[in-house]
Parts: structure tokens; sequence; C-alpha cells
């Protein structure tokens, strides 16, 4: 099934002296077409492959939302870091249901594979994003891949922690903004976990992030943002429980709470440039197969 | 009729240790209740008045289009600089046909005050801009009056242009994203002035940046960014018609044309810092009102 590799150009246009494009193609995780969008940073005219940053974005977004309301490019172009973002959740399934609500099915992946019928046809997000995507990232971008991190937000921020989490040597830098930390404590993630893995809690562990913690923390550092004025912080997001198995399982974590931001894309534009350092500085760092 | 001056907050939220609000008030100019944004920086909780740079946008934007996509939050908190946006155009006001078109009622005002009927009933853009948006400014944020910018994009560059070449005083740093500079000589511009203005071109020429510079150029520089690759340049922009008139009017100008960008925000947010600094540069200049 080589068709994952091969993309479908849906735009390209200049920014910041690079190239923002979105890109359509084929999922054999998800059996759907996907998109996805790409930021191809200047450096690459010049030869150069690139570290790859991917993102992962909360419930109701789509690969265009961290690309117009994040503002990353701008210091991804000096960084020399490629930016790739997926959509939530493959779309037009067909499944009965997937549209009824925001925060389950279109839009709302969670960054899982599903297991139980019928959302197992089609939600297979954890193999898409892991697999799929950098597949795809591989073939046509000028992506050094053994550089990859992995960074995020709100039910984006729970599936980068577990991709990472599960798979350190392949992401190893990450970083969240308000991740959904504990989904098996939060109703957003009980809700979305009954559905896509059935009701065992057992098989929910290995998606939830404070749970994976406890047998396989990682060497890398979560740097996690969490606004203060955040409207899911108590009911949804629950950083301390987060926080709390970082420490219990050594795991190098800062949670930075950030007073009076909330939720939006204006808290994440605000402290996007240190998530960006952040992981530059370790993908970049001496010792990386190829330093700019 | 005071009501102008009264505003009601539709939502604040912190960005860059700012406030990005959105508010809406009754226009006296459009007789119709208008929406526009306001960045208030961090600067304005130390104290200061702070020099105001109001934002004109394109076609089918609203007062949230500069917000979301320009990325000028960043650095307009760290130079301390107000930014407000009002929407394009009066909205629901039951005139007919205001719906019709994309390029011509809802969503496209011009920055006019129509004088042919029905559209003389609301769409007075012009004062709008020039008269109602900065009293509810004055009245309601940490505004230095003296000290005020205007910039834009498309049509909105046609009306920042025209803004402060009538109002040099007011406005006293100009620059433009990809203006409509010669908008009698563009179908826009032709289509929009014939159903606002009537058929009269004489009485188009106020609204003209190009005619209106060989009456009245200013001493401040235009600055203006044009993309080269801009899918309306040669048909609707015409950047050579205003150039020429700023050469011949002994108006200071400098055009930059951007190989490879087009008409949209990507290409807007590639160069908004240069634009934030052209006007802070100018705005606190030792001799205005308080340099910070």
């Amino acid at each position: 099934m080589p068709r994952t590799k091969q993309i479908e150009t849906l735009s390209e246009q200049r920014c910041h002296e690079g190239v923002q494009g979105f890109y359509r193609h084929m999922s054999n995780a998800c059996a759907r077409p996907m998109r996805f969008s790409v930021f191809v940073p200047p450096q690459a005219a010049r030869g150069h492959t690139l570290p790859v940053l991917t993102y992962l974005a909360g419930l109701t977004c789509t690969e265009e939302t961290f690309v117009i309301k994040a503002g990353a490019q701008r210091l991804a172009a000096k960084l020399g870091l490629i930016l790739v973002a997926p959509d939530t959740s493959p779309r037009d399934t067909g499944l009965p249901g997937e549209d009824e609500d925001w925060d389950f099915g279109t839009g709302a992946g969670f960054y899982l594979d599903a297991t139980a019928s019928p959302w197992d046809q089609h939600y297979k997000m954890y193999s898409y994003v892991t697999r799929d995507l950098p597949n795809a990232i591989a073939a046509n971008f000028p992506a050094d891949m053994n550089r990859q991190g992995i960074f995020v937000h709100s039910m984006g921020g729970h599936g980068a922690l577990t991709s990472h989490l599960k798979n350190p040597d392949t992401y190893r830098s990450v970083s969240a903004f308000a991740p959904i930390g504990a989904p098996m404590r939060a109703l957003w993630g009980e809700k979305a976990f009954t559905k896509y893995l059935g009701p065992d809690r057992d098989a929910w562990r290995r998606y939830d992030a404070s749970e994976l913690l406890r047998i396989r923390p990682s060497e890398a550092k979560l740097l996690i943002d969490q606004g203060s004025a955040d409207q899911f912080l108590d009911e949804q997001l629950k950083p301390e429980i987060l926080a709390r198995a970082c420490e219990t399982a050594g795991q190098p974590f800062e949670l930075r709470m950030q007073p009076g931001y909330d939720h939006s894309y204006y808290f994440i534009q605000s402290f996007i440039e240190d998530h960006l350092h952040h992981h530059a500085t370790i993908l970049k760092a001496p010792g990386t197969a190829d330093n700019l």
C-alpha cells in the first residue's frame, strides 16, 4: 500500500521566505484521505535537511488552525524547523454519529487507534500520526526524520505526550499547551475512550499520559504551559495529576502556570516562541545528526 | 448623540501580556452597531498613554481577520502600540442587495461616505473610521490620540491612504500591504464608486489616493509592500500608478516588490514587523507628545 507516501498539493504560499503548504494523501491506517499542512523554512532552499516539529491540535480544529493562529512560522523560519500539522480526525467516513458531537468523532480523533466498532474502521489517528504522516513527510520534504519533536494543545497535548512516551527515540523533544494530562479522569477522555476503546478501563491506560508515565518515563524534559484562567482547567485538563505522575516517575518536566491566560490561541501565540526554542535546543544540540 | 463613545465588551483575552478585546458600539455615521477589535499592550498597565495604530482590512474581512492572521500582537506588545481594527462595512442594514456580491456591500464598505441612495443611509465608513471609531477609542482606552497611524491591506490600503492624505495631522504615519492605489482605474473601485457615489467620476477623486496625491501630498513617507505573485496585481492594485503619482507630487514613498508573495495574510505576516517598526519610529520619535 504505497499510496500513503504520495501527496497531492492543495496550495503552497510564500511565507517568511519559506513555503506554507497544504496537502492531502490517502492514509493506510485511517483508510481515508487525510489533510495536513507543512511549513518549510528558507534553509531548505540551501540544501539542508531539517528537523521536523509536529503539532497536534485540539478538539474541533483542523490542519489549518495552528497555521493561521499560532504565529509559529516567523521563528521557525529563523530556527530552520519544518512545522507539520495534521487534521484532528478522519472526515466524511460515513460512520453513523460521527458528526453528532463536537467532542467526539469528526474533529475529535483523540490521537488513538480505535478498537471498538464501528470506529475501528477509520479512527486510527495514533497510527496515522506516528506512521503514515511521517512516511509522507520523509518522502516529500527535506526532513531529517532522526530529529523529530512533537508539541501541542489540549486534546493534541494528550496525543503528543502519549506519542512521545511510546516513541521517545522518534520524538526526541516534547511540549504541550494546556494538555489533557489525565484523560481517564476527565469527561472528554472518558467519553471518547469509552466509545473508541470500549468499556474496559484497563485498555485505556496506553492512551493516558499520566498512566504511561508510571511504566515508561522518558529522558526528554516535558515543557508544559497552562493558563490560569483556562475555562477547562479544573474539569478537563488537571495538570496537577500529570505533574504528580511526572514527579513519581522521575520524568523531567516544567509546568508553567501562566496568570490570566485562557485556552485560546491568544494564549498559544503568547508562548509559542518558548516552545520552538525548547524543541530547537534539543533537536539541534551537538551530537544530533546534522547541526545547522 | 453620545452613544458612539459607549462601547459594549464582547470579549477580552490575555495575549502577550496585554489584552486582545472585541467590542461593539453604535455608530452615528453608519446608524448601525459596529464591531471593532483593540489590542492593548502591557505598557498600558504601567499608566502610559500609548500611540494608536489603526488597521483597515480588505474585502470580505471583519474586525477579527487582522487579529487572528497578521501576527501583529507580539511586536506591538514590545513596542507599546495599541492596535485597532474596525469591521469592513456596516452589516445587516436591510438595504436590498447588500449581500449579493462579495466585492460590494457587506464586507466591502470601501472606507468612503456613500452619497448615492440607498447606500447613503448606512455606508459611511469614512466618517466611521475617522470620527466615530477614534472617539470610542479615546473615551475607552489609554490612547494618545495625538499619535495615530494607519495601515492596511488591499481595499483597506486604499482607505488608509485616503484617510491619511485627507488628515495628515491626525494620522501621522501610514503604510499599506498591496493597496488598491488607483481605484478609479480598477474594476473593484469602478463598481463600488459607481454604486456608492453615483456615476459622476469627478466626485470619485476624493476617494482615490493617486488623484488625492496631486492636490495634497503629505510629508510622511508611505511604506508599501506588494507581493510579485499577487493574483490581483495587474487588474486591481496597479501600484505603478500610485508610485508615479507619488513621484509627480513629491510624496515620499517606498514601494517594495516582494518576490513570490501573494495577496494573503501569509504575505502580511511576513512583513508585519517592518510596518510596525515604521509606525513606531514616527509615532514615538523625539518631539512627539509622550515618548516611552
